[in-house]
């Protein structure tokens, strides 16, 4: 039996706001829970997604039960396809029934739905998998039907809260599932993965229900156009967005793909409505006065292409902002994303519309828990091992802090890292062998890693340009047999671009010559001479390391 | 007398925080108030600095009667050995006498300062040049000898106030002005530019003599080292910082070269002072036990090459981070700041240090007033006019709504923008021409615009690499006289690059030999042809637009 350890192995998730993704794993079998993605920074030049490394699953398809995910959101969804594309896929894929319904429609842009077996699984359903028992358990999110993850082998049982609030008045009537949370601590819980967004907030999080009246309070007020953006996934804020409309007798245009796609999803499955005739499209809103018209939009968190960025940037087909419109901010913005969201609001100021922010009034709750409702999982779970995920170091610590708060034994709970396996047996727990995962990042079709020569090659061109020589010489005797062509790009505020090409010709004549009377005929030593020779003459002139490309070509 | 309108022109500072710059201009005859800069994103691809288009003046140096600078932040004084550089030397430079030590020792370092008559103007003195009568006026902002810069001329004054807070007990004993602001109201202002950094914020900023207090209430509680990061221009704080560390029996080391460099002229001017033996070397920080230590550090906007990010990325020389340090933030992130300011305190975090900033103690103040400090300014001096400045496009408008919230004529208060200059006669004020100013980019030692072909081309290459293509051709008849060559830098996650290079090279010679056929000679009209050959090619291959970079040789 010692060597039967349940393994709980983070690949993403732990030390950052995104990309969750654990591992779970016992006696050479594994259930994967969430396959989230982060969204690129500029410092990553080009790339369009960031995974978890999930190389630790390469090869090991075979030994997948089942992917399970709690919700539908792209940093516990979002890898998804590349996890399948990459990895295999496992004989099936739980979640609830949005969820489900959003990564069908997900996998079905990636051409992936055939061989993904998509089921979901009813809270308080246990399905068998090998040595795993699966549940899942209802709790209160942002996007409806969240769902934790309660897995139980022989050892025991660890539960993934994935991200939670104990919302006591949820827009669908539907809090969490309190009383099985705490079935679940009575039982006898082994360990807890707990979500730690909100673990630097105290007390609790306002309910969902309590921005719909905000909204209306700030609607009421409202004499032109009004433009909500908010997240598109998140189906009751969107709901309770039309409701407003709909008392105030303003019909309601979706704009954005991922809006209009998500509420189809929802509407379909009956987890959202709207009154007939409410919905206008996007090239009806000139037609209507402006004060009976609603936009939602996307772009919540100043996203570059997004539909409101393009409004603010004048650049919107439908939607030409203008003096009188005002724009309702039902967001905050995710850690990262303040100066794209800052200069939204600004530039909208600029047009002359008003702004309101969840700074103004109360237009947006969290759906993550505050440090009261951390402490409430932990008391109704009592999990014997405490691993605190879904955060930085930072939220990580304090959700520790949090735990030792409620009683339990700081030898038992855990700060973690992504690649280090929390190893559990009848014994004791302790971290095993760090795998030591990093990141995957996406560029266009094509997967690979940070330290890849390609970004490498980005940042120091980004940096200071590229001068590219092409020196063409005999391959009888290395004398140059046409002029060296001198070409650069990248290469800022250059005073006298021409009379610079020039020297450097001379100065690559110069070098071959040398190389030829030394006797030095190999290719690729001229070309470490000319890299030499250039990039010296370059610094000492433009106080710049541009990329050298030296190429000789012999004839 | 209606052509001598009195100018105001705003180069910078206006939509934005940061590069604050305005021309004021009467009977063709020029003061300069202020020459600040701004610190450029990742977006900006490998620029150094931003300045304000300062080409208005370009042409000018002789129109030019005095550079007046407010106080000593980059973002007032950052852009003058530009300024100097490429329009030329002023009569004369004024500032407060800090100001003008710091401004001395930057133009050393620039080898600029021989031909810069740079003198301080005490405040109350009036300096006589062409048609402007110049006066300073003392404020307190988070820097000594803060002044703001009223200038008369027959048609009337103008009060630039620079940054300030009306702060009632500052560090050095000496509180604005007020007297003087009232004189100059109840003489009669025509013009009032103030700063709009914090018209966001109601209520009045706490005084910077409460942080010393706070920090001594924090230091008293840490068993291990301190590590105190502010800005390093903030004396005063470094001031409060050094007399803490004293009242606990600490030692202080001053580490960063900004925070030694700022320190030494202020103390040299008499500003600032510690006890003897207060001070150890960064490098004797290791030989004192860690209860006796304060280590004082740049870095609190998490600037990558700062002392403190250095010490988070385990990679200062004289100081590593550990589990029992406190790192305090004194200091709050300039907006666009907050990403690199939590990474820095994630990694600190990472290391098990702990960290406490102005969201835990009233341990920062903001050196710009607040809501109820701009209406004491707008009462105090009573202006005709109101324009606004130092704040992006929000701001702006909110300062504006504080105007008219204190009585002034909605249409004596403008909402300017940078390179709109509001004209004043007797007869009214209104906005005169746009000059259209931009921004100019410093890129190593030159400075250029952000359309420069070069920055675009940046941006294509630091997105999806380049290709470079080298074919050697006959000029006799176009035949292909070497093996193309194919090289591309920047392109990621390339699966099997050798297969694809040999393709290219097969596309290459197909290309040469059907332009050959065709007559096609022309080295640019083959090479167009290579261009479209290629990027069609690669788009289908991987889905990318790299720079297609083709380069034909004759020989």
């Amino acid at each position: 039996m010692a060597s039967k350890k349940l393994r709980v192995l983070p690949l993403g998730g732990l030390g950052e706001i995104g990309k969750n993704m654990t591992v779970i794993e016992y006696d050479g079998r594994i259930v994967v829970v969430d396959t989230g993605l982060m969204f690129p920074t500029a410092e990553m030049h080009g790339i369009d997604l960031v995974l978890p490394d999930f190389s630790y699953l390469r090869g090991r398809a075979d030994d997948i039960e089942a992917i399970v995910l709690t919700h539908g959101h792209e940093d516990h969804v979002g890898a998804l396809p590349y996890v399948l594309r990459e990895i295999g896929f496992p004989p099936v894929i739980y979640g609830g029934l949005l969820t489900i319904g959003m990564v069908r429609s997900k996998l079905d842009e990636h051409k992936l739905v055939d061989g993904a077996n998509l089921q979901e699984l009813p809270p308080g359903e246990k399905a068998r998998h090998g040595p795993f028992e699966i549940e899942l358990v209802h709790l209160a999110h942002s996007i409806p039907d969240m769902r934790g993850v309660l897995i139980t082998t022989e050892v025991g049982s660890v539960l993934m809260t994935g991200d939670y609030k104990f919302d006591q008045t949820p827009v669908d009537g539907r809090p969490a599932d309190i009383s099985r949370l705490a079935e679940i601590g009575r039982e006898g819980l082994l360990l807890l993965c707990g979500d730690s967004t909100n673990a630097d907030r105290p007390g609790v999080a306002p309910s969902e229900s309590s921005v719909g009246p905000a909204l209306l309070e700030q609607f009421a007020r409202c004499e032109g156009r009004i433009i909500v953006t908010s997240f598109a996934s998140n189906i009751h804020r969107v709901q309770q967005v039309i409701d407003a409309a709909a008392q105030l007798d303003r019909k309601v245009a979706l704009v954005g793909r991922s809006m209009r796609k998500n509420f189809n999803i929802a509407s379909n499955l009956g987890l959202a409505e709207a009154p007939p005739g409410m919905f206008i499209q996007p090239r009806e809103i000139s037609d209507f006065p402006d004060e009976k018209v609603v936009i939602i939009s996307t772009g919540s968190q100043g996203e570059p292409l997004s539909a409101l960025r393009r409004m603010a940037n004048n650049d919107h087909r439908d939607v030409q902002l203008h003096s009188g419109d005002t724009v309702v901010f039902s967001a905050t913005p995710v850690p990262g994303n303040e100066r794209a969201v800052n200069e939204t609001i600004d530039r909208i100021y600029e047009i002359g519309a008003s702004v309101i922010t969840a700074a103004d009034a109360p237009i947006h709750a969290s759906g993550h828990g505050w440090q009261e409702e951390l402490k409430l999982m932990l008391n109704l779970t009592r999990p014997r091992y405490v691993l605190p995920v879904h955060g930085d170091h930072k939220r990580l610590r304090l959700h520790a802090e949090l735990a030792e708060a409620v009683g339990i034994d700081p030898e038992r709970i855990f700060q973690g890292r992504n690649g280090l396996p929390l190893e559990i047996d009848a014994s004791g727990a302790g971290f095993g062998e760090d795998i030591h995962a990093g990141v995957i990042y996406v560029d266009g079709v094509n997967i690979g890693e940070p330290d890849d020569a390609a970004l490498r090659d980005r940042r120091e061109i980004s940096a200071d340009g590229i001068f590219i020589v092409v020196a063409t010489i005999s391959s009888d005797d290395g004398t140059v047999v046409a002029d060296p062509e001198v070409i650069f790009r990248g290469v800022a505020f250059l005073e006298d671009a021409d009379a610079l090409v020039e020297e450097l010709a001379d100065l690559v004549e110069d070098t071959l010559e040398d190389a030829a009377e030394s006797g030095n005929r190999a290719s690729h030593l001229i070309e470490e001479d000319l890299h030499e020779a250039i990039g010296k003459f370059v610094w000492q002139r433009l106080r710049r390391r541009p990329m050298i490309l030296p190429v000789v070509v012999e004839v």
